[in-house]
């Protein structure tokens, strides 16, 4: 009798191993059985699956993600300008310079066109005025703060809410087949980092961005590091490339952007030997999201899109390959009334 | 019958379980049994033992390594000053300007004391214009290549046998207890990452050190990062806890140093709440290796010294609290003959 407890508790352990393990259960669930998922999954298994002739040791599974238009809504501002945007009134009465200098009197007047039209440099300019004069901690509250206070303009729902749920899935399935996951963005690394941990799994030593200036200072109690008004490093472009090799010192095996900001790192990365994998998120989809490419100031992709074809680089289609666009649609039917069954 | 048979196996496997997981084995046998081992264990029970006050999250265990003097022999020379010299006659008859300007002249008239007076930034400059004019990955052959056919001046062994037999120990305990080991160091990354992985167990991107410019560049066939003759990030003093921000963005734990180029990260990290842990290592040994400290060039160290008693910081005394130095001593006897039994 002791015997057959045993063997059934066992089983039951066997059971148990194998099901949550290696379940059937489809890792994309908000992604179409189009070509994009079949490109990723078979990416995938030819660079995790012990008999492939691609096979990549655990350690050399890099991959690297763009953040806002990749992994989050980046229209119709920015979320860190608009954030910027607002430090800028709030910090004007300090700064009675700004009436009178650009881009700040124009931002300070509401008219943001004009103040992008102003000055060429005008996301470092503005991230230099409105991250800095405190130390890094100080800074990582104020980010907390804002988020958990402000509403998309056309979602009304947190910014951390405004997150692509296929992209959630994709980071996850990468992370459970050894992938180490990584942002590279042009965003700052002290406006990301506060809350991509809890959001995206991405732990702080993972998020790669535009840096401020930093001084240790030791005037106080205890020693600082307090955030200087000038962009050390502007990660955009041709410094993604830069940045992922002197951050991580290995060439990923897969990069995800959606711009022609992301167009280097997409050409580093696939040049690499042996199997490589590069995607396009493109923005098509107006009705649940936004739809812009070539001619959008914000997320503009051109170049990418043309190099796409050459490189084999994955283009999604939003509209086509995403069924639902953001988490909050798992739970309830979408923006427009239709329910997704996943 | 078979029912005992499946009980054995069973009490087979909980005692392997049991023994390979916490055996009662030393983690730390060429430490002597003194204050500065006693300091480290208790500190890492502290942060890791689940019934401590004090005890730390898995993701929060940092701890961060100096390289030259703290992990490895620096002396008589940085051993990547060593490279860089014997880079600068190799690369001389390219370079003539070289034989009227300094610290370039000095060294190639075999004077580095002269050349070391005629320049205060002559690692920043020497870094600069031998490590340049190629690849990261070509740079990564060269350094390859000089480590295997180069031989240390007094003990006649590669340099990267030249390492600390109890801070490998170290670096393999915290490892086993949850910590996630860097190097920070006034090196050069790319000096480092070809063999810190093999030596140490860091993998590239937990390699922080002083940077030269990176340029992207698509004129090749495939796209390149080729190295700029010009330092963008020398990583010694104030520069380690800015670079720990911004390259890991926690604090950690504990930090591990042997000069005063470290005395900044030590207090930075010393600086956070809860337990903290910063060790130097003094080097007071010159029959097995050196003794040196307030009147070195190499390995300055005075004020870090004279902080550690205010701090709490535990000072290695390795005459006495090293049983061995280097890995090979545990092999045959030591340089001066005597057996070591661990």
């Amino acid at each position: 009798m002791r015997c057959r407890m045993l063997f059934q508790a066992c089983a039951t352990l066997l059971i148990l191993l194998v099901t949550t393990g290696a379940g059937p259960a489809d890792p994309l669930p908000s992604w179409s059985d189009g070509p994009a998922k079949q490109a990723i999954v078979a990416f995938v298994d030819r660079v995790t699956l012990p008999i492939s002739r691609d096979f990549v040791a655990k350690p050399e599974r890099i991959a690297t993600f763009d953040n806002d238009g990749t992994l989050w809504t980046e229209q119709p501002l920015y979320n860190e300008m608009t954030f910027s945007v607002e430090r800028v009134h709030e910090l004007a009465p300090r700064h009675p310079e700004w009436r009178t200098e650009e881009p700040f009197s124009s931002i300070l007047a509401g008219d943001l066109q004009a103040a992008v039209a102003s000055d060429r440099n005008i996301i470092q300019d503005v991230f230099a005025a409105t991250h800095s004069g405190m130390s890094v901690g100080a800074f990582a509250s104020t980010v907390d703060t804002w988020l958990a206070k402000t509403r998309h303009p056309r979602f009304n729902r947190p910014y951390t809410e405004l997150v692509y749920q296929p992209m959630l899935e994709l980071l996850h399935y990468l992370r459970s087949r050894g992938f180490k996951t990584y942002i590279v963005s042009g965003g700052s690394t002290d406006f990301m980092r506060p809350w991509v941990e809890r959001v995206y799994g991405i732990p702080p030593e993972q998020v790669i961005g535009s840096r401020l200036k930093l001084a240790f200072d030791l005037t106080g109690e205890r020693p600082e590091l307090q955030l200087q008004p000038a962009l050390e490093f502007n990660d955009d472009g041709p410094s993604k490339p830069i940045s992922i090799q002197q951050t991580i010192g290995r060439r990923p095996l897969a990069a995800f952007g959606n711009s022609d900001g992301d167009l280097q790192m997409l050409q580093w990365t696939t040049a690499g030997s042996g199997a490589r994998f590069g995607l396009i998120v493109h923005h098509t989809d107006a009705e649940r999201e936004w739809a812009y490419d070539r001619n959008s100031w914000i997320g503009h992709l051109a170049q990418a899109l043309d190099e796409a074809p050459a490189h084999g680089w994955t283009v999604v289609d939003m509209k086509k390959d995403w069924r639902v666009i953001f988490p909050w649609q798992l739970r309830k039917g979408t923006s427009d009334g239709r329910q997704h069954q996943l």
